[in-house]
């Protein structure tokens, strides 16, 4: 493969569960959500809010609250894009707002991995019951929806990428 | 911000709409593969099946038949990403699938643009019509949905990228 950090960053992105007490940095944190902002969103509508979660009390409510509270209440920075439903495409495109936070998730995944943080993406939508857990926690208008929990922090040691390569899921047509 | 080229890629990469007939290389096709299949997916399940069409005659046929035709049909490479029903979640996470391919389908575009190619995203799924359209055009069996149409290619220009940072999306909880 060709040389490029970023296709590096791509390959050697892992899921990081466990964090040290460090906090992420204030210009991290702007960073990564430069990076959130920056993916593509169907007709551009960037129908997102991302919420941003140092507060001690709050993360431990979350995680109390959340499936995989494990890694979530270890960790110092918690991000919770959700889907802001005042910008979503009418109809049946409605749905695109899944697929367009996933990209900005993704990306935030990225630029922490770059920055020399680990970061995990526990999901919440489309588990109703996470989704009903979540939004009150946040107190949510009905207008959002909970999307996903960020788990972001610095690490000691990050676990060995996984080698995902299957030929067998491709299908050239030359 | 840090210095830090993933960041500069994921900050620059834009949507490509007009391509040269170049093609892309076999190469390139690899890396840009390797980097979609090392996104994550809910529980591991990576829950794809990728389409890679330089055919020509293949490349019109998609072309006229998507409404986004005018740059699928000038554009050397697609990349049709398709959910495989064998491989997802069991339940209400079966729905996964979605973002599992949207994290897959960001990390391609930004390889894409970190070797200096242009690409856009072009949705089919959650569209009823464009899937039923596509579908048959790749024979593609009932276990699997086609997703979205990742176009690929040399650009001789590629448009300024768009600053969406919108501070109004934020919500810091310290």
């Amino acid at each position: 493969m060709k040389e490029s950090a970023t296709i590096h960053d791509i390959m050697t992105r892992v899921s990081v569960r466990q964090f040290t007490d460090a906090p992420v940095s204030d210009s991290d944190i702007e960073t990564i959500l430069r990076a959130g902002m920056a993916a593509p969103s169907a007709m551009n509508k960037q129908p997102w809010q991302f919420y941003v979660i140092t507060n001690d009390a709050l993360r431990r409510k979350l995680s109390e609250n959340f499936s995989n509270a494990v890694y979530a209440s270890s960790s110092p920075l918690l991000i919770v894009p959700c889907a802001d439903l005042t910008k979503t495409i009418e109809g049946e495109g409605e749905a695109y707002w899944q697929q367009d936070l996933s990209a900005a998730t993704e990306n935030i995944l990225l630029a922490a991995h770059a920055l020399g943080l680990g970061a995990v993406w526990c999901g919440i939508y489309p588990i109703s019951e996470r989704v009903a857990r979540i939004r009150p926690i946040l107190d949510l208008p009905d207008t959002l929806i909970p999307f996903g929990i960020i788990c972001i922090g610095h690490t000691e040691s990050a676990p060995a990428p996984k080698d995902k390569w299957n030929p067998e899921a491709l299908h050239f047509i030359r």
